[in-house]
């Protein structure tokens, strides 16, 4: 278990959430908010999908991203920012079902960088399956407020 | 210079992304279309912003996923589709100007895996930074029509 | 738990590591093969090092390469050999210790392709610290006897 | 075209890769060190194979991840050393021919991170074919000297 450096790490974490209109855009809304691990849901529509008529991956990327990132910022300090350095993300199956959930979680937090492991699984009633995996690297912006530059 | 088996590629790509709501959600264009190179274009909104005020690292994700699929896409039979497999993208800077520019570019086209390259260019005036860049892995799906499913 | 195509796993994986002329330069010994599931053990040495004394960045993928493989490797037919599309690696640690421990797990093994995960550890007496993190994509090549070609 | 920071960056890049113990194990040599950009050879020997024949797809790492660390390194201020943070490789085609090469080249130096791109080639008399490609993160350690720990 994670310990973080910040008391109020949720409310930041859920302020900063909200002003991700990239994220309203989408209608993704974040759920659980613990030291190291966040999870992001997003109801599938259709005005999120490829020509196949499944999620378009770069959506799916979009919310492993975001709940990787903010995973990653529940244990930075309270004058910190988050920015994400890269990712690497493998499809494994379509993202398809009524809801999709993105887990993230940190591997190894750091002072200067941490690791983070989001999944993303499609919900359909009771059946709940893996569809996607990623992997990530976040940078903690040390003194860089986590507001509108 | 790729040689494309279909002569049609073009027409092809152009509907297919026609099709991709995700792509009409965010606003992307599908400009340049070449044998084994795509261009998108995604003029930047308030809506598909991150905290500080760039665009969300999941939208530029997004652009070159579709720029690379693409570009793939181009060299692909006409009795097949595509899909990602994986892609990694690191970000070089913020995304930031008044346009983003997405080009997709086959490293390696094949049977039954192409390996592609997309570089992702903030626009502004005349200025033109690099973003991100994203190396990717797609699938070629043979007898599998380019449609809902 | 995955269940293997081909009961003789087991001796294949091992006569197939046993030709790995790259293992036995590094000293790499292959430990435990399951279904979807392979260990790989590499005892620290002065010449596998990098300048600052820790065993290369390079050497700790070559094991986390082999280990997910060959877990792949464990569900594929009796007819088809494996062939690694492409991995990515994050370095959690410095790969220190008396002995590296590569572990690679199956996330979903497929027909065309299997997507893997590994992690290596750094043992040093009782304690043992995760090193890094690998996510990889493997291509089944159905027909393709594993041996010299 | 790159500006090093320090005058003697190619005599420090030449020093570091000397002390690579596991670049020596695996017959190694450092060809090109330019602002930005190394060159590494590796002459194609039978040890270095895995069991079809071709060279191993960890050592096709292990080049390409030092030669991408050190056109990174020759971009750092005199007084840091350089960390691979990550990296992501695709194979392209089998690891053949009687030399491979690996360039990297920095596509963003920072003061904290830079990132580079790594390219290897299969040469076998007047052919060269490109075998795989890197995307590597790397982390510049202000004020950790390049030695022994």
């Amino acid at each position: 278990m994670h310990t973080p450096h910040n008391p109020d790490f949720e409310a930041r974490v859920r302020s900063s959430f909200a002003r991700q209109a990239a994220m309203s855009l989408i209608g993704a809304r974040l759920t659980t908010v613990e030291p190291g691990r966040c999870v992001i849901e997003l109801p599938v529509r259709d005005d999120l999908t490829q020509q196949h008529g499944f999620v378009h991956g770069g959506v799916v990327g979009m919310i492993a991203d975001s709940a990787g990132g903010y995973a990653g910022f529940t244990l930075m300090p309270a004058d910190a920012s988050v920015l994400t350095v890269e990712y690497k993300i493998n499809m494994l199956a379509p993202a398809d079902g009524d809801l999709l959930v993105a887990v993230g979680e940190v591997l190894k937090p750091g002072r200067t960088l941490s690791i983070v492991r989001a999944e993303v699984f499609g919900v359909q009633g009771d059946r709940r399956s893996r569809v996607a995996v990623m992997q990530q690297t976040l940078m903690v912006m040390h003194g860089v407020a986590d507001e509108k530059i």
